[in-house]
């Protein structure tokens, strides 16, 4: 399009590599934004400026935050008995919106991978031992993924752990409002292998 | 998210209000965003405050470029004697990336509408009387949308300008490369109706 002013065009380029955006939705987005200048671009402007600035992992934990110990680690009102270990950011905030786990967290920001040469080190796996070792821990859950490469970092971290501590994952089974008849074989039999009386 | 930071939690917020991004997919491009950020967040930050400060609607026509009249408007190479008039700036850049018309644009900014209270100064319809009196418009094209409100947008304006000028619209039939087993009942209705001969 070369009668569009160059700056409208980089936004759009940048904007579709966002992940969800292609570059139909980020030209409807640029457009959107433009419209509600002072409502939407200026403030998401400043707020990535902001972000840009701000944001670092934590030294302990790999979470993000703004610190350089995040709010997690840092607040008194986490347990620091339990560490739960999860793959990603994004599952620790899922984990955080369910609000029952109160201990504190490991991110890996991975899985190990033999194809992408993701070793124990690239997860921060043996930094997670010293944890262990120093924060007066008591049980490790493991997070992760229910993928082949989630399960495999899973047995290694509890192959390392297992001697010092406890260490749990979460229950496979039936999601709470799931129907049978549109899970996958493998959950069901999952679910049937951990049957619980009633 | 009580341990999230604000300025993250602040970003994510607003992400969510881009059309095509919820709650979820925003957070995973914050994430994104924050993992990338010399790559994506920092240049995304720069253009939409370049952008922020630079769009303006061309005073002639409603485009949106960086200078009073648009770089359609003010270029030499297009065409002057023909006007394509289209409801909104993305339209506009659907045509241009025709690259099939060479004349200028006229941008409503949306359609009539009783319900909305939008009537044709709300639309620029005078401006655009005004431009076919000035500027030797030989023909108007109507690339309205195919709806309701588009075609009664269409009706209003070509009663307008019928004295004045060669009113045209847009052709309705099968889309190139478009089978009849997937298209609507109108559309293969409006294509028998316009047929033409081989």
């Amino acid at each position: 399009m070369s009668d569009t002013p160059r700056e409208i065009d980089a936004l759009i380029e940048l904007m579709a590599k966002l992940p969800g955006l292609g570059p139909r939705s980020a030209r409807r987005a640029v457009l959107h934004l433009i419209k509600k200048r002072a409502l939407l671009l200026n403030p998401l402007a400043d707020a990535m400026h902001a972000v840009g600035v701000s944001a670092r992992e934590c030294l302990n934990c790999g979470n993000i935050g703004t610190t350089e110990i995040c709010g997690i680690c840092s607040s008194e009102k986490r347990a620091t008995g339990e560490i739960c270990v999860v793959e990603d950011v994004a599952d620790l905030w899922a984990m955080e919106r369910s609000q029952v786990f109160r201990g504190r967290y490991h991110v890996l920001g991975g899985t190990l991978s033999a194809l992408d040469a993701i070793g124990p080190d690239d997860l921060g796996i043996p930094r997670l031992v010293d944890r262990v070792k120093t924060e007066g821990v008591t049980e490790v859950i493991l997070a992760l993924n229910a993928t082949i490469d989630g399960q495999t970092t899973a047995h290694y971290i509890a192959e390392q752990l297992e001697q010092r501590v406890r260490v749990t994952s979460l229950a496979q089974g039936v999601p709470v409002g799931g129907e049978l008849d549109y899970l996958d074989d493998g959950t069901i039999s999952a679910a049937l292998k951990a049957r619980k009386s009633l």
